[in-house]
């Protein structure tokens, strides 16, 4: 298994120049095949995201998050320069809180300034490109370019870089098999996987540079990062979805007193959806002809959520943009804070999630899936079935919430206490393993066909119409998570579930021989329900998909693996490659 | 003659509630036909614009008047309000500078603060409309509405109210059979038909409302009104062009040193063109979705110069906003030197322009007609050619600049005087209506299939092409002003020079006979050059017109009579019928 690891990895670096060519990420690929695990072994110890902000409410989080964002430049660097340097001459307009490097097409510098009139002294000081000045959109944002001499370039010592991609499924396994407990391996899983505290200040500088350019026409306006950037769950690579938020414009527009008074002439729209769809078409354009590394730009305006997706190439972002979507802001809090109470929460997520990727169970594309927050969704409603529950029902978490806490959203109450020192959990010492194992015999006997999962009351409840999977949505009661699933993709998962609580009972998977060395263990634990599966559609897919491949595959396989949003990545290989 | 325009008043108002209902033009039309001659004389006695600002240079007026429009909100009022009581609420938040009233599709109000710190005071103090608000764009602009109290409406004193749109022909002929000499009629119609101080405050105006828009992505961008608005021979509702311009920008982007340096990072077009289209078509998509009040924008981006058009509903005018059209502008500023050096010469081109749209020599449709700035032109040119001169050549005005007034644009020396107490003039005491005869004898007999008008040398020069008319362009030299212009327009226009001419040596229409009370008079002097023609293609036109009419046409011509754009109403009055 391990070898096989390394024959791919030898494939990987025969590309040569195209891995440069088309994907521009020479520096993380080169440096991913020889330094990867150790990378990826200082990144899990490094792991002080959530502790750090165990006190501070969801809300504070953010607005940390936010605000040191504004603070913040995005800054392209030339193949070689100086550490020292650059941060001496940026240090001219301010003292710099934080900084990191990273490499995504090209080389790119995080800085944090200590105060926002740094951002103003620095734009000052920063020139509009000089020759094609007439061919370009003079648009001065927070996306900048340094510009090295070229004979100060030489011979520079390079700084380290802070990785932004998930490690390979092969990565994965190798670090796994490394371990000498299932638990060891769900934890290193997860801190492997999770975005990390650079990663989520990269994702809000993205929010806030977009939030520039929605900000030009309403100053009031915030771009807040919602689901997985926010609610612990994220894994490196995932999407950026952003909420325009337009609430702090109306907020402070109340009409007081009974005499004269003056209004805004604004232009009216048919219904809020109009409104909104003009709004996010506007700022759609904008970011399409403007937004300085914004590429790809699609306004999907007539979906039921009407959105602006676009690729941010400096950071390597997928983001969706959409509004008036509190409701889903709301759930990443209530996610967030499931995910705080216990640490084997981000265990059992993580780990289902990536287990589901692998086979397949979850998609990056829309369809009759099961998505990452039904599986969430799941996971929690099954912690909350264990005796004694290691997680509290929300109408438990809506009991305990203060005046402050007080949330209605179009008619839906999504009251959550925000001060998490308010809940008393009981004391139950299972280890993740166990959970995940009961995890997999929970839903491989789940009566789907008659009961719906409803967390509110954390308890199943006789469904109210027939669709396949009946998740009740947290905050919208009358919704269903997930509507989209058919019988298949439930069916599919079931049996894994079945398959994967079968081998969890055998005794060569619970446990790493001894015997082996670490270079030539066979996959155990965690690592072996990776493997494909022999009783799942899935296997049936991998078939059919060989039979199809053209000749010019492999090639593509292995760019495709390079990908920077490497799930989808993962869940391809693991199943495309029933010999492994 | 007058009792026919007295029919055409009575017309006016037996529409009733047509014109209420289709223009909103209400208290406007009502006024206009109760009191317009009164209103008009007031005007003319009011004509301080051109002479209050004769010390300054034409930078100097335009910057002054862009200043104080930054200061200015325009607000909708109630139909019934109390002036004191505005100017009371709205002093709370400054010093009041200057305020008027006027009437267009609603009432309106501008006022201009002393202070910029007063907008965003009464912004501040400015709700968003209260039930429909999430139907609603939260654009935030200085277009208020003014919500008054029912209980306190009634009975409240009405404020004065300003004209924005041109005395009928019908208030003309009236104005004009009363003057005592043809020189008072050029100069009555002048001052009747010229933007009035308020007028221009009001156009500033709207550029600054849509320079807020433009500038919320290019905040050092500056939307300048260029052409009539500024020229000095703009006519009461004529369009208000605009140009943006984002030298700005880039005059305080140039980079500097050898070391280290930063740059923005810009989307890149293919070309200059490609990225003026770009901002262009955001700016038009921006104003189509947020601008309050403005409608029927059209992005008109493959034009030579590409443009945005709209209709600006609370001031009445139509814009047209171009980028990147120096030249425009300082063509704007050699027709304001032209007009500030003679009293003659705005009345001779007021009159001449007048003359040629009520004979439909001009249009405002593009075509094969000769423009007004090239009869401007034409007049420059004439004046350039009495004995002893009346205006220098652009030659002579170029030698007299200063260091500061050195300006090359695109590789054209547009460099032209801008202190005009530098320009001495030689003695000419023609009168302006001896000019006015002489114009159109110089006309008349013009070679014009051999010789081109070149106003940079003040002499006719042999045509470099064979196009009906040649006027060299003023700056972009190796250009034909008015290469549109054919063999047919050239010609009607020639024909009527010669028959105004020839009335100009009939003594019944020299002198106004002293036996007619001022009632009864009948056209003479200037009002009998805008009788319908007999020789020219104008007669021929308005019998095919006739005979198309449909059977509504009656009320449809009344409609148009009333819109605002008078010019093209007035052409079309004076050529459809000849029984007057």
């Amino acid at each position: 298994m391990a070898a096989s690891f390394g024959v791919c990895r030898l494939r990987f670096r025969s590309l040569g120049g195209f891995d440069r060519f088309y994907l521009g990420l020479e520096t993380q690929t080169q440096r991913r095949l020889t330094s990867t695990i150790s990378a990826i072994k200082a990144q899990a110890g490094n792991n002080t995201v959530t502790k750090a902000k165990e006190n501070k409410t969801f809300q504070a989080i953010q607005e940390e998050r936010r605000e040191q964002a504004e603070r913040s430049v995005l800054i392209s660097c030339p193949p070689k320069f100086n550490e020292n340097k650059f941060l001496d001459y940026l240090s001219k307009h301010g003292t710099i809180n934080k900084h990191f490097f990273y490499s995504s097409y090209g080389t790119y510098a995080v800085v944090e300034f200590s105060s926002e009139e740094s951002i103003s002294s620095l734009k000052e000081s920063t020139h509009l490109p000089a020759v094609e000045h007439e061919a370009a959109v003079p648009f001065k944002s927070r996306l900048l370019s340094l510009k090295w001499p070229g004979n100060q370039m030489n011979n520079q010592p390079m700084p380290t870089f802070q990785e932004q991609s998930p490690p390979s499924i092969g990565d994965i396994s190798q670090l796994l098999s490394e371990k000498d407990s299932i638990d060891e391996q769900l934890q290193c899983l997860t801190e492997a996987l999770q975005l990390t505290e650079k990663n989520i200040n990269l994702r809000f500088l993205v929010c806030s540079l977009l939030g520039d350019i929605a900000g030009a026409y309403f100053p009031e306006c915030i771009i807040r990062p919602f689901g997985s950037t926010v609610n612990g769950f994220g894994k490196l690579g995932c999407d950026v979805d952003m909420i325009l938020d337009l609430d702090g414009i109306y907020a402070t527009s109340q009409k007081k007193g009974s005499g004269l008074s003056l209004e805004y002439q604004v232009k009216r729209g048919a219904s809020e959806r109009a409104v909104t769809q003009s709004i996010l078409s506007v700022i759609g354009k904008c970011v399409d002809q403007f937004g300085p590394g914004c590429v790809g730009v699609q306004n999907i305006l007539q979906a039921r959520c009407p959105l602006v997706r676009f690729s941010h190439q400096p950071s390597g972002f997928q983001c969706d943009l959409t509004a008036n979507n509190r409701v889903a802001m709301k759930s990443s809090e209530l996610l967030f804070i499931y995910g705080q109470l216990d640490p084997r929460v981000r265990h059992l997520v993580f780990s289902v999630r990536y287990w589901a990727r692998v086979h397949s169970i979850t998609s990056s594309i829309p369809g009759a899936w099961i998505t990452n927050f039904s599986l969430t969704v799941l996971v929690v409603f099954f912690l909350q079935q264990r005796s004694p529950p290691i997680l509290p029902t929300l109408d438990r978490l809506t009991e305990l919430a203060g005046p402050s806490d007080k949330c209605v959203i179009e008619g839906n109450d999504c009251t959550i206490v925000s001060d998490l020192s308010k809940i008393t959990l009981q004391k139950n010492t299972d280890t993740s393993a166990k959970l995940l194992q009961e995890f997999f015999e929970f839903y491989g006997n789940f009566p789907f066909n008659k009961a719906s999962i409803n967390i509110r009351k954390g308890k199943e409840q006789s469904k109210p119409e027939t669709t396949a999977l009946y998740i009740q949505n947290p905050f919208e009661t009358t919704l269903n998570v997930s509507k989209n699933v058919n019988a298949t993709q439930l069916e599919r998962f079931v049996k894994l579930c079945q398959e994967s609580a079968w081998l969890f009972q055998k005794s060569e998977i619970l446990n790493r021989s001894s015997s082996q060395s670490a270079e030539t263990v066979s996959p155990w634990g965690f690592s072996a329900l990776l493997l494909p599966s022999v009783t799942s559609g899935a296997g049936v897919k991998s078939r059919r998909k060989r039979k199809l491949e053209p000749a010019s595959s492999r090639i593509k396989t292995l760019l495709d693996s390079l990908k920077i949003k490497g799930g989808e990545t993962v869940a391809k290989k693991g199943s495309a490659d029933p010999s492994r």
